[in-house]
C-alpha cells in the first residue's frame, strides 16, 4: 500500500527481474488463484485436512476418556461390599449425566470463557448453557483458541475430564453416603469448584499466566481436585461402621475383584485418551511420545506396587497391583508430554511405592477410603505435579521454548519450576479444601446429614437407598456384621 | 462451446489479456500438470487424504458400534436371572455372528443395491455373498455412492447396524425362548426384514425419495424395527411363568446389576460410533455436533428417568437410570444431526420420562419384557422419529437445503415433516409387525413351538438348552420358585 | 548435468519451446517454490498429513490391541474356578506391565534392530532401554523403516503384540502355577524368546528374507509362539488335581461365564486393531478389506463351532461358541490381508471345527488346558499360518508382486508358498519348544518347583498366593472337592 514504483528508474536501469521473469508475474497470481480455487471447490485444503484429522483425534480420545466412567464404576463397585453395589453403580452412572448437565449449564463457561477483569481468577458468564454453535461465541472461549478443532470438540473433551473429577469422589465416600448428598455435591464440583481451579491452570488464569505452573493433562486439575474433595468428604462422613474398632483397622474385602480388575484395564485404556488426547492435535511425535510415557509409568507403577506390597505384606496383593497401575497413570499425567520415557519409568516406580505407603498412612490416620481413591488420585496427583519440576526435559529437548516447563531439578535445571508447581498445588489445595468443606457442610445442613442411618449402613445401601439388591439369586454371606 | 472468438476484433482492439498475461497461458497448463503429477507420484492428493481420513473414521466408529454387542449382552444378562445367563450370553454372542453371515449373504444386497424397477420397495439381488471387491459392483450399490469411502467400509458400518437390530430382540424374548428359535429368527430379521424397511429409508426407497422421511442414524431403521420384532415375539411367547399371578405383576429382579451397568456404559460408548459415525465422513462440525447432541440426550434422559422414577416409586431405581440413558440415546438417534444441543436436552428429558411410563404400561398390558427392550427401543424409537418433525433446526441452520428435514413444528416449521415422520413410522410398523408375525409363526410351526417347556423354564434355560450353569461354585438362592 | 545446450542451434532452428512457453520457464521454478514454501510455512504437506493420519491409525489400533489384555483376563478368569480368580486376574494384569518393561529393556531391540552379521538370526543390542527419541536410533531399527510413522508408534504397536503372546500362556497354566514362576517366565518370553522368532519373520530375519514365509498379523509370530510356550508349561505342570481320575476326564466348570463372554467380545473388538492395524498405515482399501476378512472368519468360526459342538455334544455349548470366535480370529490373522472375504469365511469355518476337535484331543492326551488356550492359539495359529499357502489371492489380485505370498494351493497356485509356511511353522516350533522347555526347567530349579502345593491347589490359589478371595460376601459351593 505504501509502495509506489518509480517508472523512470525501471526503464533506465536493468530491471532486477529479467523480462522472462517479469512477463510471468501476473501469471503467479493467476495460477495460485486457480490452484486455490480448485482446492476450495473440489478438495479440502491442507489446513482443513489437519483440522479434520485433529477433530477425529480429539473425538476418539474424548470417547476413551468418557469410557473411564465405566472403569471407575467397575473398580469402585468391586472393591466394596455386594450390599452396596447398586448404590455405587448408581452414583457412578448418574454422575456423568449430572456432570454433563452442570458443565454444559455453568462449568464450561466458568472454566474457559474470558472472565474480563476477573479473568486471572475465574472465567466469564457468557457461555452458560453452551449452544454448540461456534458463531455464538466469538471472543468468548479465547483460552481455547490455540486448539485447531471445533468449539464443540473442545467442549466434549473438557466435559469428559470434568466428569472424571466428580467420579473420583464417589469411591472415597462409598458405602455410607446418602445418594442425594452425592448427587448434589457432584453438581457443585463440576459446575463450580472444578471449573474455577481449572480456569487458573488451563483457562488463562493466574497459575497459567503469572506463575508458570504446568499440568499437561491434569494431575492437579483433575486428580488432586477430585482427591481433595474426596478427602474432605471422607473426613466429614467418618469411617464405615466397624472399620476401626478398639484402635485396630479391619480390612473390609471387596466383593468382586473380577470387575475391579476389568475397571483397572478400562481406566488404563481410557488414559490413552486422557494424556495423548490432551494435545488436542494429532501431532505424531507428541502423541506417540505421550503414549509411551503414559504406558511406561503405568507398567512400572504396577510392578513397583506389586513387588513393594509383596515385601510389605508377604504376598502380592491384587488390589495393590491395581492401585499401582492407577498410581503410575495419575503420576505421569502432569508431565507426560515433558519427560523422557526413562524418566516416566522412574516416576511410575515412585508412584507405585507411594500409593502403598499412602494407603497405609490414610488407614493409620483413620481416614476410611474404601477404594483407595484418595491415595491414588490425591497422593499420586501431588507427586505427579511435583514430578514436572523434577524431571522435565526442558525446552529445546522435547518441546520449544515457551511451550512447556523449565528443565527439572533432577536433570540439572533450577528450583524455579519445582517452586511454581508447589505454588499451584497449595493454591488448588486451599481453594478445593475450603470450597468442598463449605459445600459438604451446606449439603449436610440442607439434608439433615449426608450419611445414611447406622441400620441402613449395616443392611446395605442397596435396599435402603434404592430398594433392590445387585445380586439377586445368590446366597449372601455376612462376615462379622460387615 | 457456444463461443467463437473473432480474430479481427482481437487484432484491432487491445486484447483483454495483456501480452504478459497471454504469453503465460500455456504455462498454466504446464505448471498445473506438473503439480498434479508431483502430487500423484509422491504424495496422496487432498481428495485421497480425505478419503483415507473418512475411512479411518468409519472403521473406528463401526468398531465402536460392533462393541455395542458386548453392551447388550451384559445389560440383558444382568437384568435376567442367573439360571438363564448362559442362554442370554449365547444368544447375544451368536447373534452377531449370524448377522454377519445373513447380512453378507443377502441383507446388504436387499438393503442397498439397486432394485431396478422394484427399487422403491426393495434392493436388488446382485450383491449377494458380498465379495468385498469394489470393482465387482459397478452400478450396484448406487444408494451408497454419496459416501466417500471404500465399499467394504460401507458394508462393515451397515453390518454392525444390522447386528444391533437383531440384538434388541434378544432381551424381550429372554428367559423362555428356545435357542434355536432365536437363532432362526435372527437370520430372518437381518437377512430379510430389516434390509427391506432399511431400503425404504436409507437405500433409496420410497420413504426416502418420495415421502421425505428422515432418520439420521436409525431410531426407526434400527430401533423401531428391532422393537417391533421384539414386541411380536414377546406377545407370541407370552409372559414368563410366575410373572403375572392373580392379576398382579411380580418383579423379577436381575441377578447382576454390576454387569448391567457396565453394559449401559458400553452402549453409551458405542453410541459415539452409532450416531456421529453415520455421517460416513469425518466432517468436524458435523461429528462434534452429533457427539454433543447424543451425549446431552443420554445425560438428560438418565437424570429425567432417575428423578421421575424417584418420585414415582419412592427411590432412585438403578434399572431406570440405565434405561433412561438408553432412552435418551435411542430418542436422539433419528435427529442427532438436525437438532440443536438444547433441543437434544429436551428430547432426552422426554425420552427419560417416556421410558418409565412405557415400562409401566407394558407391564400393565402384561407384555413381559424382562429387560425393558421394547420400552427403550420401540417406545423411544417412535419418540425419536417424531422428534425430527418437532425439533429440526431446519435447512440453512445446521444443514443445507436438500440435506435434511424441514424445520420442526415446535420451532415454527410446518406440520409437513412431522406428517412425513408419521407415515414412515406407520409403514415400517405395518411391514415389520406383519413379517415378524409370519416369521415367528412359521418358526413355531417348524420347531413345534418356540418356547421351552415349563419344567425347563423353572429349572433355567442354562441347563436345559446349554447343559451348563453360568456361575459354577456359587450357592444359588431360589426365591418364590422364580 | 550432462546436458550442455548449443546456443547457435537454438537461434537458428525454431525452438521446440515457443517463446510463450520459454519465457515462462523460470516461472515454473518460482511458482512451485512459492507453493512449496507456502505449504511448508503454513500448512502440513500432504506427506506430513499422511504421516499424521497413519500415526493416529496406529495409535488407535494399538490401543485396541492393548485392551485385549482385559479380554484375556475376563475370558480366562471366568473359565476357571472362583477360588483361583484373584490369581488369574493378578497374572493377567501384571503380565502387560512386565511385558512393557521386558520389551522396552531388551525385546524390542532383539526383534527389530539390525543384528549386523547375525541379522538373519536375531536383532542387535543397540536399542536396549528404548529412549523413544528417533534421533538416537539412526540405522538401528532398519527393519521397521518401511512404516511411515514415528519410531515410538512402532514401538507401542509392537509392544502390545508382545504382551499378547505372554497373556496366552496365562490361561493354559492357570489354577496350579506359582505366581512367581509365571512372573519370571513372562519376562523371559517377552524379553527373549518372542523377539527372536519374531525377528525371523518381521524383523528382517531368515524366514522373511530367505524363505518367503508370510504371517501378516501374527498367527505364528504371536499365537503359535504363545501357544507352544503354553503347551510346554501345561505339560511340565501336569493336569489340575482331580481333572483326570481313573482314566476319565472330569469337566471343571468355569465360575463366571458372563465375564468370559465379555472377554470374548473385548477380544473380538481388539482384533479390529490387531489385524487391520498391522498395516501400520491407514490405506483405506487395505484396512477395510482386513476388517471384513477378520470379522467374517470370527463369525463363521463362531457358527461352525456352535453347530459342530451342538452335533457333537447334543447342546450348543457357550464355551465352544466363545472359542469358535477366537478360533476364527486366530485362524485369519496370518492371511487377513491376502485372502478374499469368501476365503475368510472358509478359513473361519475350518478353524471353528478344528478348535472343537483340538479341545477334545488335548483332553484325550491329558494335557490340561483350563481355558482352551492351546487349542485356540496353537491349534488355529498353525491352521492360520498354513491357510496363507492355501488361500492367498496372489500378487496382482489383492496386492502387488513382491508384497505378499504366492497364490494359494487351493486357488490354483503351486505348493511353494505352502511349503514356505511349513518351514516357518517348524522352525518357530523347534525354537520355542526348546527355549520354553529350558526356561520352565530353569525356573523350576530356581524356585524349587513351579507348581503350588496340593493343599494350596485344593484351597485355591487366591488365599494361598495372594491372601484374599475374589468374591467376598458370597456363599461358595465346593463340588466334588474341585
Amino acid at each position: 500500500m505504501m509502495y509506489k514504483p518509480k517508472r523512470k528508474r525501471f526503464k533506465r536501469k536493468k530491471s532486477w527481474l529479467s523480462p522472462s521473469w517479469r512477463t510471468c508475474l501476473p501469471m503467479t497470481v493467476m495460477i495460485l488463484l486457480m490452484w486455490s480455487y480448485a482446492a476450495v471447490a473440489q478438495d479440502l485444503s491442507n489446513a482443513d485436512l489437519q483440522r479434520w484429522l485433529d477433530t477425529v483425534w480429539v473425538v476418539m480420545t474424548g470417547v476413551l476418556v468418557f469410557f473411564m466412567n465405566a472403569g471407575f464404576a467397575m473398580l469402585e463397585t468391586g472393591f466394596c461390599r455386594q450390599k452396596n453395589a447398586v448404590n455405587i453403580l448408581s452414583k457412578n452412572l448418574i454422575v456423568f449425566a449430572l456432570s454433563t448437565v452442570a458443565f454444559w449449564a455453568i462449568g464450561f463457561s466458568l472454566m474457559f470463557s474470558n472472565g474480563g477483569f476477573l479473568d486471572p481468577i475465574m472465567g466469564g458468564l457468557k457461555g452458560f448453557f453452551f449452544s454448540g454453535r461456534e458463531a455464538d461465541y466469538k471472543n468468548v472461549f479465547t483460552s481455547l483458541d490455540w486448539a485447531n478443532v471445533p468449539l464443540s470438540a473442545k467442549f466434549f473433551f473438557q466435559l469428559v475430564f470434568a466428569g472424571t473429577a466428580a467420579t473420583i469422589v464417589s469411591g472415597a465416600v462409598a458405602e455410607r453416603i446418602k445418594f442425594l448428598a452425592f448427587f448434589i455435591f457432584s453438581l457443585f464440583l463440576v459446575g463450580i469448584a472444578y471449573p474455577i481451579t481449572g480456569h487458573w491452570i488451563w483457562g488463562g488464569g493466574w497459575l497459567q499466566k503469572s506463575v508458570g505452573f504446568y499440568d499437561f493433562a491434569g494431575s492437579t486439575v483433575v486428580h488432586c481436585v477430585g482427591g481433595w474433595a474426596a478427602l474432605i468428604g471422607a473426613i466429614i462422613l467418618g469411617p464405615r461402621t466397624g472399620k476401626y474398632q478398639g484402635g485396630e483397622s479391619f480390612a473390609i474385602a471387596g466383593h468382586n475383584l473380577s470387575i475391579s480388575t476389568l475397571g483397572c484395564f478400562i481406566l488404563w485404556l481410557g488414559w490413552f485418551g486422557f494424556n495423548p488426547g490432551s494435545t488436542l492435535s494429532a501431532d505424531p511425535e507428541a502423541i506417540t511420545h505421550i503414549v509411551l510415557t503414559t504406558n511406561m509409568a503405568a507398567a512400572t507403577g504396577a510392578v513397583a506396587a506389586t513387588v513393594f506390597s509383596w515385601r510389605y505384606f508377604g504376598k502380592p496383593d491384587l488390589t495393590m497391583t491395581i492401585n499401582g497401575v492407577l498410581a503410575g497413570l495419575v503420576g505421569i499425567t502432569a508431565s507426560c508430554a515433558f519427560v523422557s520415557v526413562r524418566s516416566a519409568a522412574v516416576i511410575g516406580v515412585v508412584a507405585g511405592i507411594l500409593v502403598v505407603l499412602f494407603v497405609e498412612a490414610f488407614d493409620r490416620w483413620k481416614v476410611d477410603d474404601p477404594v483407595g481413591a484418595i491415595s491414588v488420585h490425591l497422593g499420586c496427583g501431588l507427586w505427579g505435579t511435583l514430578a514436572v519440576g523434577l524431571f522435565s526435559a526442558g525446552p529445546g529437548d522435547l518441546y520449544e521454548k515457551g511451550l512447556g516447563p523449565d528443565k527439572g531439578l533432577l536433570l540439572g535445571g533450577g528450583i524455579g519450576q519445582f517452586f511454581a508447581q508447589l505454588v499451584g498445588i497449595l493454591a488448588v489445595a486451599g481453594f478445593t479444601v475450603l470450597s468442598s468443606w463449605i459445600a459438604w457442610t451446606l449439603i449436610k445442613m440442607a439434608l439433615g446429614g449426608i450419611r445414611v442411618s447406622p441400620e441402613e449402613e449395616i443392611e446395605g445401601l442397596d435396599i435402603g437407598e434404592h430398594g433392590m439388591p445387585a445380586y439377586s439369586g445368590f446366597e449372601i454371606k455376612r462376615d462379622h456384621g460387615l
